[in-house]
């Protein structure tokens, strides 16, 4: 008698997609996603915006798209009907709150509950994954609101103590140690302490959300030529190879202090999962570079599972049905993988 | 009667090729390179350098070649056989001398003379560019070489106040503020008068070398999102915006400072003829991405045409026959085409 494999229990990631800022290409590059009718994993998608802002941009773009209205949390059930698309409402927003570019302080509210909204799905384990489309700091930050960004503002919405900001292409992911920084205090801002936390944040987010067993990092050293043995800076030396040396006995293949002008082309050609890098520049030049429409910001180290497109607002373009979807489409596909790996090693472990 | 067109002058650009260190893969790529019968623009091609080195790499690759030996620069005419490959060996070498990845006090004495005689015959107008292979630094200096690297070696010997390097690939070039510094140095050193000299440098060779009559000129900024109006930092408000605005009336068009993790990505689309990065790896990376294989290096601001490979001797690859000739040959034709610009812009002036 044959060996009779039970297919794979089916895996219906549910992915909430916030709308970010109405006034902005959100709007626009949802429909266009969804239109499209982008399922990666047969995942269901609840997107957590202003359904008219969906109906304007479906209007501008000549492509109709219908869905399901839900005005409650509580309502919200998108296992009931998998393959349509949902959109939740949690406030009511008024035509003069939608001018492109323009936005008010009543969208600012909208915008923050957006993401409180789709949080607290993923913490109540209702949906698997959020992916976020822009907001706009500046304009939050004058109506108040306290954190420099999404990925802060998650991180308190989740109780996370750490994340680690990565960028990921098709064949290029980048972890950064610092982000937004002068360059100038990044010398002294990538401590030895910084630099483990980064590499074990990534390498565990590799194992978990990507499904590699022995993820290949590549570290990056700070200066020209990784300091060549000194000469060009000591930061390599004092801090970067000692906890490199200090992950020998983990799971992870280290390598490194390397050259930061040669590793990323030797990420490019397959040779690692990821590269670590120390500053925003280092790792976004080269991603940007070779997946410029395609990457995803992804945040390691929450407890939920979150991708975001790479991109902001683009208020001179919105409304002019231009803005490029591959971001969003790419930042979906990336979260319904990584929930489909946490869905996975959750039915095995059962 | 209809208009007769003068045929254009033919151009045979004469450019000397310096061996470099012959225990190093310069012997190999440059049989690789001669064997093909690269002529770009029918150059004639002049090696300084060891002929035992040559035959020993041409046994190595089973590759034979055919050339003339001169042993003293007053004998060399190149344009009297210009289909021919000229050997100039202004020093002896002993078989002891070439151990790969060994080289001697001769040795080094041997590479100096090598670069020498070639800006010689540059300054004395006997050729119309070097293109040079790659020395090891580190060696040279045990020897007393009192120079950083290559290019400041040269500086010295044309007599040349301020140089800027390049890397060139394809499809991008970018220009450099500063090199090998450590990256903690960087912010001090990239001082508005360096930032006005690299782009005065930069804009006139992209004029007189490459033909380009009003180049577009990116300036990176130095920070994330080129410090997003002063919040990551102010470099560029006080150091680089007020120099891009001093240069309104130049023949240049000038952008800037722009964020540095985009800047690289329009280049390379085909919006700028040269980006101006503050620092190695900013520069660096991004070329090393997209043309691994492919890129030069090309020393501006100098009396004489100077482009070079950009690697180094790779010991560990010398005789194995394996190393790629691809930055070698594109370097060569990168000289081949200043050089041809600088003889067509003297026919035409004449």
């Amino acid at each position: 008698m044959p060996l009779s494999l039970k297919p794979a229990e089916p895996l219906t990631p549910r992915i909430a997609l916030t709308m970010g800022d109405p006034c902005g290409v959100g709007p626009e590059i949802l429909v266009k996603v969804l239109r499209q009718g982008i399922r990666p994993e047969g995942c269901s998608l609840i997107v957590v915006g202003d359904p008219s802002a969906l109906r304007r941009a479906s209007r501008l773009l000549l492509q109709p798209l219908s869905f399901r209205l839900v005005e409650d949390m509580a309502q919200l059930h998108p296992e009931e009907a998998p393959d349509a698309v949902v959109v939740l409402a949690p406030v009511a927003l008024e035509e003069r709150d939608m001018e492109y570019g323009r936005p008010t302080e009543r969208t600012c509210r909208a915008v923050i509950r957006y993401i409180q909204c789709a949080a607290e799905l993923a913490l109540q384990g209702r949906v698997d994954a959020i992916c976020t489309c822009p907001i706009n700091k500046a304009h939050l930050h004058r109506h108040g609101f306290a954190f420099p960004g999404h990925t802060e503002f998650l991180q308190e919405l989740t109780h996370t103590e750490e994340v680690v900001m990565m960028l990921a292409g098709p064949r290029l992911r980048v972890a950064l140690v610092t982000i937004h920084e002068p360059l100038s205090n990044v010398p002294q801002l990538i401590t030895g302490e910084r630099i483990r936390r980064t590499i074990a944040i990534t390498g565990e987010a590799l194992q978990r959300d990507f499904g590699i067993l022995n993820p290949r990092i590549a570290v990056a050293g700070l200066n020209p030529h990784a300091g060549e043995e000194g000469r060009f800076g000591r930061e390599e030396i004092e801090r970067v190879r000692p906890i490199v040396e200090s992950f020998a006995e983990s799971p992870f293949q280290l390598v490194g202090p390397l050259p930061p002008d040669t590793v990323f082309h030797r990420a490019y050609q397959g040779e690692f999962d990821v590269v670590v890098a120390m500053y925003h520049d280092q790792g976004l030049i080269p991603v940007k570079l070779v997946h410029f429409d395609e990457a995803v910001n992804v945040t390691l180290g929450m407890p939920i599972v979150r991708t975001s497109v790479d991109h902001g607002t683009a208020y001179d373009l919105a409304g002019r049905g231009i803005a490029r979807e591959g971001s969003l489409r790419a930042a979906i596909a990336c979260a319904a993988a990584m929930a489909g790996n946490r869905l996975r090693a959750q039915i095995s472990s059962r």
